[in-house]
Formats: C-alpha cells, sequence, structure tokens
C-alpha cells in the first residue's frame, strides 16, 4: 500500500497508530459497522487501513476457511445460501466473499444473486462482502487474502470464498482453502466441461446440483470417471486423493442435500485436520508474498514513469523491452545483487 | 528470466549470442520448426530463448491483432477456423495463440477443438500454437505477449488470440488486440449473461454464433440493450464506442456469416488506423512492465528463500505479513529510496 510508507517506522503518526488500535479493538470485538468499513478502506488501500490490519493479523488463522466455485450457470450462490442457513442453524457465525468476474455495468444476475443471499441481512451472524475480480488483476489473492483475514479476526467460524471457477485467479484463490466444493449441474456441454475438468483437481467435495433435472445420472457417472481419471495420472497427488472426493446431489432451490453436502464438508475438514495447520502457513506465505509483489507493482509503474524516454524507445522497437528490463531491475534495485 | 543474467552484458557468452542470432534470423525468414521451438523454449525460460526474443523484437509491430473471446460453449474456435480458412482464401498468413484454461488432464473437448483447428496443418501457411492460462497465473499476457512477438516477426500478417473470455487475466490478454471480437450463443443462461456483460464492453464486433438456433433474435435484441446502455454510461467512452459496434449472425459449422465477420473485423480495423500505433505502444508498454514484474517476482521468492525464520514467523501469526513485506522491500531494494 503506497501512502503506508513509513518504512523505518518513523513516518507513521503516532496519532493515526492510536486509532488504528482503537478500531482494530472494536473489529475484534465484532463491530459490523466498522468491519465493513475497513474492508472497503482496504479496496482503496489507506494507511489506517493497514494499519488496522496489522493490528488484525495475530487474531487470525482460527476460521474455517470453505472454498465454493463451479460453472456459471450451476447455481453456486444458492447453495451457499442454504449452507449459509444450515450453519446458523448450527449456532455458527458465517462471513462470505463472493468473488464477482462483473464490470461496472454487468450488474444484472450477479446483483440478483446478492440480494437473494440478503435474506440474511439482518442477521448478524452472517456476513456477506462482494468483490469485484476486474481490477484486481494479480492482486486478486491479495485482496481476497485481506478480507478473508478480516472476517477471521472478527470472529466468524466459517468463512465461505465463492467464485466462479472459470479464470486461473478465481480458481487459485480457492485453492488454498481448507476445503473446496466444485458445483456443477446435469446438461453442459462439452467445453463446459472441459473447464470443470480445469478445476475438478482442487476438489475435495463434489456437487451435482439442480440434480431433479434430467441427465443428473449421467453427471455423477462423468465425475465419477474423471476422478477415476485423475487417480491414476497422480496416484502420489496432493492432500485430497481423489478416491476419497464425495459426490453430493442437492436441489439447492429447495435446500434438498444441503444436509449431506455439510456432512460430507464436516468429513473433509476431520479426514484433513491434521493438514490445517501446513494450509494456514501455506495462506500466510502467500499473505506476504502478495503483499510484497504488490509493492514491487507499485515501484514498477513509478520506475516506468520515471524512463518514459526508454519506454519510448521500446515502442519504437529501437530496443527490446527484454533488455531495457534489465536496465530497469538494476535501477529499482539500487545495484544489489541477490 | 532468471538463467538470462548478464546485466551488465558480460556474463553473456559470445557464442550463445552468435547462435540466437543465427537462429532469429531463420526464425524472421520463416523456419516453422525452429519458430515452434523458440516457443517452447520461451514457456522454459530459456537463456537462448531470451537472447533470440530480443533480436526479434525490432522485426515485430506489423502483424493485425485480433483478439476473438466469448461463453464457453460460444463456438470461438469453430468462428477462428472458418475465419482462418477465410484469410488463407485472401493469401494472408495466420498465426494463432489459443489460451486454454485447461489443467493437465482437462484435456477432451479442447483438444478436440485443436485437432479440428488442425485441418490446417499442412498449411505452412498457418500456425497454431495452445498456451494453459494454468500455471501462468499473473504472468499470462507475458506469456501470450512473447508468443505474440514470435508470430509477428515470422511475418503473419494476421495474429488471433482466442481466450475463454471468463477470466480477468484472459479478458485483459485479448483488450490489447487491434480488434477485438466477442462470440455468444442464443440461449445462455442469466448468470452467463453477466459473464458476457463483463466481456462486453471489449467488443468491437459482437457475433452470434449458432444463429439458426431459437431465440437468436432474442440475443440480438439483448446485445443491443447492452451495447445501448454501454453507450449511456460511457458517453465518452474509448475508442470503440458502443453505437459503432457491429452484431454478426454467423452459423461457423457451415461457414455462414463468416464473410460478413471478415467485413466487419476490416471496417473496425480501418475506422481505427488511426489508432494503431497507440495500441503497438500499450502493447510494448505492457511487455515492457511484465517482463519488470517477471523479473520482480523471481527476486521475491529468492527473498522469501533466504527469509525462512521471517515467513515462519508470518505463519505463527507473531507478526503481520504487511510490516515484514515492507521490511523485505527494504532488502530487496538495497535501500534505495524511489
Amino acid at each position: 500500500m503506497p501512502q503506508a510508507k513509513g518504512e523505518h517506522g518513523t513516518m507513521t503518526d503516532s496519532s493515526l497508530l492510536a486509532r488504528a488500535a482503537e478500531i482494530a479493538q472494536s473489529v475484534l470485538a465484532g463491530d459490523l459497522r466498522l468491519g465493513a468499513r475497513l474492508i472497503r478502506d482496504l479496496d482503496d488501500q489507506t494507511v489506517l487501513a493497514e494499519l488496522i490490519l496489522r493490528q488484525l493479523w495475530p487474531h487470525t488463522g482460527r476460521a474455517f476457511i470453505l472454498g465454493v466455485t463451479g460453472n456459471p450457470g450451476a447455481g453456486k450462490s444458492t447453495v451457499v445460501d442454504s449452507l449459509i442457513a444450515y450453519y446458523r442453524k448450527a449456532g455458527k457465525r458465517v462471513g462470505v466473499v463472493a468473488i464477482d468476474p462483473s464490470s461496472p455495468f454487468s450488474g444484472g444476475a450477479i446483483l440478483g444473486d446478492r440480494i437473494r443471499m440478503q435474506r440474511h441481512a439482518l442477521d448478524d451472524g452472517v456476513f456477506i462482502r462482494s468483490l469485484a475480480s476486474r481490477g484486481h488483476l494479480g492482486g486478486l489473492s491479495r485482496s481476497t487474502g485481506e478480507i478473508v483475514a478480516v472476517l477471521d479476526a472478527m470472529g466468524f467460524e466459517v468463512v465461505i470464498i465463492e467464485t466462479v471457477g472459470v479464470g486461473q485467479g478465481e480458481v487459485d484463490v480457492v485453492a488454498l482453502a481448507d476445503t473446496k466444493v466444485v458445483v456443477t449441474v446435469p446438461g453442459l456441454g462439452d467445453e463446459v466441461q472441459a473447464i470443470k475438468a480445469g478445476i475438478l483437481e482442487i476438489a475435495d467435495v463434489l456437487v451435482v446440483n439442480k440434480a431433479d433435472r434430467e441427465g443428473a445420472d449421467r453427471t455423477v457417472r462423468d465425475l465419477l470417471t474423471m476422478l477415476e481419471l485423475r487417480h491414476v495420472e497422480e496416484p502420489h497427488g496432493p492432500e485430497s486423493p481423489s478416491s476419497e472426493v464425495e459426490i453430493i446431489r442437492t436441489v439447492a432451490v429447495r435446500g434438498e442435500g444441503i444436509g449431506e453436502l455439510a456432512a460430507a464438508i464436516a468429513r473433509n475438514q476431520e479426514k484433513t485436520a491434521g493438514l490445517a495447520a501446513e494450509r494456514r502457513a501455506r495462506r500466510a506465505r502467500r499473505e506476504l508474498r502478495d503483499a510484497l509483489l504488490d509493492r514491487c507493482a507499485q515501484r514498477v509503474e513509478q520506475v516506468l514513469s520515471r524512463h518514459a524516454d526508454w519506454v519510448d524507445q521500446v515502442q519504437r522497437r529501437e530496443i527490446d523491452p527484454y533488455s531495457i528490463a534489465e536496465r530497469l531491475l538494476v535501477e529499482l534495485l539500487g545495484g544489489t545483487r541477490l
């Protein structure tokens, strides 16, 4: 965050620090209004927001992070909606980060989804925030990580990351969740199937939603075949071997199968509990890496602005960008050899 | 590229340079085999590949870059296939970069698409390369830019970038093409419509493929409505005002409407010819920025490896990642103030 300089701890106003500590305390105590405000401010990258985030960090790492992704149109939001209701009945507080691939003027359907989720709007135990993936190129995981950290610190026991699993950035965000749910539906075309296959490998639990539709049996069979294929190709695969992936049928609009889904999620959570610390560690490392990359990206823009002449030369094809990148890197790194 | 050190021009083996120059000459002369090899080597980030790329750069900036994106299942590959045939008949050589959101074991349908395009396999005037977006997180535009540069230098008059327009990274790659074609089909659900809206804003030409299907008229009307909405919201919008976006109906499997599509593309190319230099300049700047960011990302990984103890502290929640990022940045930048 650019304004949050103070690299040597000297530039930070102590009154700002005090204010950050005060707000952090309120957020930790569960102040929803201040939490919402903080998340907005994080997006604007204000100094204050970063100072608060620093104070919250020690209080993170307790939430169960559930990732939900799948094909467009598979009904992810409805599944998430039903899961929220389920967890609320079980007395758990639920935070949601919904990543929309929307542009400013898309709105429409996605806004509808959000509105539908707003049936929880009057429930203090539910907190839903949307994040447009647009404008977060490369910073999508950082932005998501920061919001998850805030929800985690606020004491939400379950934090759900919901995204359309078709862009690489979106898939990578979900990949580090504790349990990953991939939602699909019967009757999708071939190319869509291939994309689903692209996200299949991160699945701990597969959901065939709208399972009352024709073709549900075939979809389940297809998924089983793909899981077997995965098992053959990755015999020593990662933490969740395909043989243990459960396939659950739901009709989320009617709440059917949601109990079974929640049970499958709980089984996966228990089964992989030994790896939870490792996943938390990996998320923390990525948060650090992203914070560092983010700062580097800002410096890169500054260096490019200062060397408009070199940029011009590249644009006129007088010199190649790769040689110039090496030269600018030397300037960026101040001659240090790493 | 990590191995391609020689920051001060001293470490580069002169025989390697000579070899790079030799291969660059052959690639410029249109050697398809060496071109294919170079593109593979770029993905492996070899020193030689980067040296060759540097030599090719002055010979880039001549191709017409056509971006084709759209919904999964809209038939993009078939549209591209038909456009290739059209341009070949017009005597133009065509290069294609197809970006697949596939994982190693997805294969299936997408492989089918590639095979279908292989009807041009024996034609020296057509050169198709696939790039898996998986594994290119954040580096997708760099990788694509490099392949486009090679095809451009090889003298392909038209270079088509084809991608599924659902991830932000994929959309951004297409956004810098000279002319952007967005392909959709009748009868997609609501959520998919919203995603389409997300990529609508980059469209110069809209294609309703499979236009013999029921609902084609409605899809065209919906698109017109969205274009009007865009026009209202962005009255002083970018280079291609919505009012000038053409909507073309095609049935690409039968080649219907492809001539009209090619004509619409040509009209857009002509209409925006005055901005072509600016677009080339923006692409060159992005290539430079991406090359620099790529190098920074490598340094970030190195710094993180050297400071495993700090990473551990972040993971144990003893200190927050944002403070550590500031400290590591100082080390990364060697104390230089920018």
